[in-house]
């Protein structure tokens, strides 16, 4: 039994039929029977080479002596492999060496990637990050020096933002950069930085920000540097080391294969540095990748969910254990058989279907931005886009957190041993939530930047494309579709309702309102969690219309059903919860220190 | 700053304020200031001895070396301060040199030492389980020989349930045991024996489930044995050691201090053992002890969200981190200043004390059942206790785990590092739901053996009990508490319909009712804790009626109507998923397989 199977058949039933096509010539990545091909290739690699390392990476974790990282055993022969399957690449610009798949697609691998094995990904996740920035914001010749080494997965990239005392709030960071002939000199320390030494890569180009000496107070007088752990020369080769010197590696909860440094600039004569971007505009460019991030940390949700899944799946057939409830059949039976186990399994595969196709969906988007035709057509994607990214980036993390969690619970006593590996899973999610912006701050974010565009009326415009989708499931004459359509409807309708108090809210008190962005969002994620189930549904009616019956169209009915009937019952009340929370939440804290 | 500071006032408040009281003489236990005395006393020494091994015995773990378990440093001697502080002995009957509290300052001291450190408490724990059980059980001549060491503390209990086949499932076990004399010899291997081996006491007495040779098979066919580690002379001494052998310690997600061993009973010729209870009734025997420990691990439950609690409580005040969302603060401020973790500390609090609340007052129906002045009174606390017992086991500890989480979010990227702490909890706490049942089975045992108790009738009487209080705080005359009062009886309400609707699926189709029995036993355990917040504020209100204002008071009603307000909310939605669960719940699982 393999550990892991990549989920195939779902993944391009989102991209081929929830998606909305890229009507752009240069989308050469629509073709279906290229889809599969690309991600049966990545599913091949997922199962056999990262996700076997996924537990021995996290027993044997990662060592720090004189000053080197060394990752844990077999993952520097898999990042070759990874190298060599191009799929380093696949993000990158054609320029210098990439792909230029669609965002789509990389969501779709990215996925996989980080459900085989999370601490491995997390180098190319940054490093795509690192990619993006400098395509966006860098200089020719910076282009030139370090897309195409990163591009091909020579070199990897890390974001340097949190220090002790700036973490959520950027606007409080000290690290110095010092102008130095035509470059810079960085001096102070960074924490949390993923990936910030390993011994997978020839060099890492670490993105910090810092301030100049000139500099406003507070996040306005932050600006963005590039600086290599190794020097490059003129030919463009590593030369001598730079001034940065890992300091420690965090022991953490989970990802105990991924290497989260505290990193020193400039404890001799300085880290050499080049800005990027413009003075002071670092935090904008780091907001521009963080976005991107957003949705990629989101998507790690759905990963950590899956492998959940899959592994509680599997074991929910092989552990024996009581007898049925009805003694529809004799003797013990396997545990999938208890209506609590099915109901846990069931549970967690629609929340998964759902937090999937929710963030594909928002991936393409990004592509639509892009690559739709008409300017029309591009700025309602990145209203969509930017509306989404919250939702996608707090929701399925919370519910990476609480799937992982009902992985646990279905393993029994077994679950609490670490050598059965669904732990390992419920301690890996749990990151999630907090980096990238905790998702406190996504709340914020949604109910402070996106719910407020144009008063309220982008939001209100994504409600009533949703309410089309229920209605064709209405429309569908299958007792089951209607039922989900009705009840989706129903739910979209209350969060209209929802969504105006909050506003009126935020327009009278933003304390108040505030204290509902967090029941909020998990309201939208759940909503829209059923929207997008509700569309899977009616697309996979009428596509079991053009066939003789199909297991995995059929069974895309039944999630969407049991979603309707269970997950999005629950988010109905979060309306009050929403609008109540702020009532007396000034009653207690506010006197403690007093 | 302290690690942990014992929650005094609010055990108290309902040991004094909502339990009622014992009607008997014989208990002397009743005077508040003694209660208070003993808490305070308590107190000091989880504070000061036991919070601080906490951190020490997860990072230090324990060791298996040439056969011999060993504590972490620190807890050998903490267990001697436990022992002469007189803590091993409260439970225990005065025959026996015990101080017989009643199980309600019993349950509060249990929250005080498992919030202070789980891993040690648990050896007390599973001593007060099994002291329990000779009690109850136990020959004069055996009681006699184990339970005055075993109520001084000198010698502990363990339970020996699980085989590796064996978990939920006791009938299928295997372990043997062979008359042999007058006694027995027990062969078998027993998995997940909690402080089966440890240096804190010179002996432990171990009661093991195993099967003679004339037993019938399945559950009926099993006796309890005593079997203990070192064997006991005439003078009552130990003399040499049994044939019992640790094979393994488990290497787990979280209670690290806490030895969970794989024993080998009888690799040799066969390990001395004493039956107890009658030949084939060692399941009874065993689930007479496992409805306290049950009681005790939801204990357990509020106990670890207290202690996240007040770990995230401290850091939201020191840390510093963002601006005030209204401006009302210049700069910088503490992120309890933040709605949204305000929010989530109230959150916290507020399911704390319905959750402390809900324990204390089934811990004293317990008392009431065993001591209450009539038989009428004690048959209806004999009810209650019966029905509550599941929720409290799996209601508090599913919140525990998730007020855990929420300790680690409060922290941000310092949640996620081992140091800090907050993680610990997190991974402590994830062993609560599963074990002494899991809260799959608690559910099903509240469906099929306490709701359905005289046709429902008893799960009503309750419901009309709780009735009573939401409408003393309709008559109230504060908005706040009529609020409250006619949430409550709402929530009751649609309660009672959803219990009406599962009774009549369960005689219809088990297998359909059993699907909602988990969403049914989380509804009750939400609005059982609404009601007993309602009932805890409408008492507040009266006290301080009496008093000049009063902090710990007027909090209450403030928690109680935070709870109203948006905890319960939540649970009324759950109606329809306890109803619709089952609707297409076989339709994709059995299809796998074929």
């Amino acid at each position: 039994m393999q550990e892991y199977n990549a989920p195939i058949e779902d993944i391009l039933f989102v991209l081929n039929n929830i998606n909305s096509k890229v009507e752009n010539n240069s989308d050469e990545y629509s073709d279906p029977d290229l889809r599969k091909q690309i991600f049966e290739e990545a599913g091949k690699f997922a199962s056999n080479i990262l996700a076997p390392l996924n537990s021995i990476g996290d027993k044997e974790g990662i060592t720090l002596e004189n000053g080197v990282v060394r990752m844990p055993q077999g993952f520097k022969e898999a990042y070759s492999q990874y190298i060599e399957g191009g799929w380093s690449s696949v993000a990158g610009s054609k320029d210098f060496g990439g792909q230029e798949m669609p965002w789509n697609i990389v969501g779709g691998l990215n996925e996989i990637w980080h459900a085989a094995n999370m601490s491995f990904s997390l180098n190319m996740l940054l490093t795509q990050g690192a990619i993006e920035v400098i395509e966006a914001y860098g200089t020719n010749e910076q282009k030139k020096k370090y897309l195409p080494k990163m591009i091909s997965g020579e070199w990897s990239g890390t974001m340097n933002l949190t220090e002790p005392q700036a973490g959520s709030d950027l606007a409080l960071l000290k690290s110095k950069a010092i102008p130095n002939r035509d470059n810079y000199k960085l001096y102070g320390n960074k924490i949390y930085i993923t990936h910030g030494d390993q011994d997978m890569n020839d060099n890492i180009v670490h993105l910090v920000l810092a301030r100049l000496p000139d500099a406003p107070e507070g996040s306005k007088g932050i600006s963005l540097f590039i600086s290599p752990k190794n020097l490059i020369n003129e030919e463009g080769e590593i030369s001598e080391k730079n001034d940065v010197r890992v300091v420690s590696i965090e022991h953490k909860l989970g990802t105990n294969a991924s290497p989260t440094c505290v990193l020193a600039y400039g404890d001799n004569d300085g880290a050499d540095a080049e800005l990027i971007g413009e003075k002071h505009g670092g935090l904008k460019a780091m907001f521009t990748m963080m976005n991107n991030a957003r949705l990629n940390v989101g998507i790690q949700g759905v990963s950590i969910a899956e492998r959940a899944y899959q592994q509680a799946l599997n074991f929910s057939f092989s552990r024996e254990q009581g007898n049925s409830i009805d003694n529809s059949q004799e003797g013990t039976v396997a545990i999938i058989d208890h209506p609590d186990v099915k109901r846990m399994l069931m549970d967690m595969r629609s929340r998964i279907e759902a937090m999937r196709a929710l963030s594909l969906f928002t991936a393409n988007e990004l592509d639509l931005s892009k690559n739709a035709l008409s300017a029309k057509d591009k700025n309602k994607a990145q209203e969509n886009l930017d509306l989404l990214t919250p939702i996608v980036k707090g929701w399925c993390t919370d519910q990476g957190v609480l799937i992982a969690s009902t992985g646990v619970q279905i393993h029994g006593g077994m679950g609490f041993i670490e050598e059965t590996g669904a732990a390992q899973h419920y301690r890996d999610a749990r990151i999630l939530p907090i980096y990238e912006g905790t998702n406190g701050i996504q709340a914020l974010d949604l109910l402070r930047r996106k719910l407020t565009l144009d008063n309220g009326n982008v939001f209100k415009r994504f409600l009533n494309d949703m309410r089309k989708d229920a209605k064709e499931c209405i429309n569908s004459e299958k007792d089951k579709l209607i039922e989900i359509g009705d009840k989706v409807i129903f739910a979209i309708n209350t969060l209209e309702n929802t969504a105006d108090d909050l506003l009126n809210m935020w327009k009278d008190n933003k304390r108040n309102a505030a204290s509902g962005a967090t029941p909020f969002l998990d309201m939208c994620g759940n909503i829209f969690g059923a929207w997008i189930m509700a569309k899977s549904a009616i697309k996979a009616y009428h596509l079991l219309e053009e066939t003789d019956g199909d297991k995995f169209l059929n069974e895309k009915i039944e999630t969407a059903y049991f979603y309707a009937n269970t997950i999005l019952e629950t988010s109905l009340s979060l309306k009050n919860v929403v609008i109540n929370t702020h009532k007396n939440l000034d009653s207690i804290f506010m006197n403690m220190k007093n």
